[in-house]
């Protein structure tokens, strides 16, 4: 797709596929990710001259909280990553738009880190960057992007505020859009934050199913493709292609943390499974185990990628959701009823495992992995 | 820079060059944000679940308000747009960064649009995505991006919550970055809101002054550049290069809001001087005259601009800010005193006209220009 995508390794098919060689060099991103993060932290003080404050157990969290006085405001800005390009690709293939599932992914990446703090989300905007005016010209391809963005923000209860749908010749490539959403929320009463205080030995680990990738992997995804003989069209399950598979939206998770808090469930923390799969489950800093012993089913696209991909269970679990979108740490006795009330709301749920004291890891019993505290390096 | 921008039109240099010659084209654009602004519209009603309703006015503002009780919430997310290229060039020709400069230009296009409505900006999110990972290689330029947001952060008494730095090769061009910031406030006390329902005959039109550019015009700005035979570094002022002029930071008009209030000023309407010129001194649904008597200096860029391009004053001032960056629509009796306070906190200002009953127009009578209601189309 560009320049910046190293070369081919299609002559090399049996050959495993790393995420440096799709394209992504972490090692490159996370100098600048520590500066910025050292002046962003340095800009807390002025809240001060607010009467405000800042919440600091949220830095490094996956959204940013103040005490604004009667509740907590909750912020993010979030990137939807690389999948529009496999809907781009896609509609060429099959003539018709996969943007309303885009749309959902976009929000999803915003409205699932923001819920994690414990926030209801109020407000969405959009922001809509493309490569060029020609972009919006497309009339069914910007309707779909609409209603999706629509739906979406209907299914999690937020307006959507408004946004921004520049024409960006010269930064966004031709023919692309770059996609975000900025979502802000409040988290009311106080009590429900959850910035990871309350979470200890005795939670339970309640796994939230995922719907497929999601919007994370999708440069180790795209890259595959070049090893398919049939490309996007490939089978991954009977009729189902691995262009559409891929394509399935990411779930929408704050129906099932708004239902848990009308039941009177606080989860203790969450995390929200993207980038380096399960090893977001060691998000939290403090040092504790946890234990997994029981697995959520692995949606057919994945196991395929691990497959193709060359990847053994610790690279596949430590890069891809793997069937677990979204991980609630909940009060033990809180955790067979947080199952039911995900599920209710059509989102399937397990408790997986248990907090326990201990050194910092996280065990997958099932598949003998262990993951320990230096996987995982995101403050 | 891109497919997207039309050929080169430097062999007929005598000839006027329009914005849509320049790669925008707002009639493609538009269709889209008719039914995208319908749609976010009919989300609003998700807000009642919640307890809480959209300030409906703020509908077709520059951000979006939300009462949610004690106060009203406001937010906005906004895109540098190429300006950023800009800064390219003009690093390739002096070895330095541009990007402290960019950096507070992001900033402003968001804050600069959340005042407007009265908010006390009190979070900033980055959004830089780059063309690939090799972006934030360039520590110089990385950590000039970093300085330059931070110190904008706090000139403006924000804190910089937190952000996304995606790697985007295939979307974001080789090289190229994306920027843009979303902000979120408070309306605090509530009367500060400012939507336009104090809007009337008599008030006074206060212009605070421009840094030149700002962020808006530079598809333009760019276009012209292959006019001129010493391209970036044509002198626009003594010593003053025309790329060095163009990337004059965009003015943080926040201080001057803010300082406002603490002496008992709330503008009974804003407008931030952006795209459209000064047409945007129209923004406000109102039948009502807009009658310009005073003119701001405008900068040596602008001019340059308007010359080589071939502009008549009516093209320069509905395209660009022509030294008037902000507009504070303030009770007459407040006006003198307005412009002394922007001018403490260091920015030019004047009392520039009056809102007079009457048909919906803008007369500025120094240059004998009128634009009637049919200019300004952005709801």
């Amino acid at each position: 797709m560009s320049a910046a995508v190293p070369p081919s390794s299609a002559g090399a098919a049996a050959a495993s596929l790393s995420y440096e060689q799709a394209g992504v060099d972490y090692a490159r991103i996370d100098p600048l990710k520590v500066s910025a993060q050292r002046a962003a932290a340095a800009t807390a003080t002025q809240l001060r001259a607010h009467g405000f404050s800042e919440v600091a157990a949220s830095r490094g969290e996956s959204a940013y909280v103040v005490d604004v006085g009667p509740f907590y405001l909750a912020s993010i800005v979030e990137c939807l990553g690389s999948k529009a390009i496999v809907a781009d690709e896609m509609a060429a293939l099959t003539g018709r738009s996969w943007y309303d599932a885009i749309a959902q992914d976009t929000i999803a990446m915003a409205v699932n880190d923001l819920i994690t703090v414990g926030a209801t989300p109020l407000v969405v905007q959009a922001y809509w960057a493309a490569g060029g005016s020609d972009w919006f010209a497309d009339a069914a391809r910007a309707k779909a992007l609409v209603e999706g963005w629509q739906r979406a923000c209907e299914r999690c209860g937020v307006a959507w505020g408004g946004g921004e749908t520049p024409a960006l010749a010269g930064i966004v490539e031709p023919g692309r859009i770059d996609l975000a959403a900025s979502c802000t929320g409040i988290v009311s009463p106080k009590e429900r934050l959850s910035v990871g205080d309350r979470l200890g030995p005795g939670d339970a680990i309640v796994l939230l199913d995922s719907s497929g990738i999601h919007a994370n992997g999708l440069s180790l995804a795209r890259k595959l493709v070049e090893r398919l003989p049939q490309g996007w069209l490939t089978e991954v399950a009977p009729g189902l292609s691995y262009g559409a598979a891929l394509l399935a939206p990411t779930v929408l998770y704050s129906p099932v943390t708004e239902a848990l808090w009308k039941a009177g469930i606080a989860p203790h923390y969450c995390a929200n499974i993207t980038g380096h799969g399960w090893r977001k489950l060691l998000r939290h800093e403090k040092a504790l185990s946890y234990r997994i012993h029981a697995l959520p089913p692995v949606p057919p696209v994945l196991r395929f990628i691990q497959e193709h991909a060359g990847h053994d269970d610790r690279e596949a679990y430590s890069t891809l959701n793997m069937g677990a979108g979204f991980a609630l740490f909940v009060a033990a006795p809180d955790a067979e009823r947080s199952v039911e009330i995900a599920q209710a709301q059509g989102v399937g749920a397990r408790i997986a495992g248990r907090v326990e004291a201990g050194a910092k890891e996280l065990v997958i019993e099932p598949l003998s992995l262990r993951f320990g505290d230096e996987s995982l390096q995101l403050r």
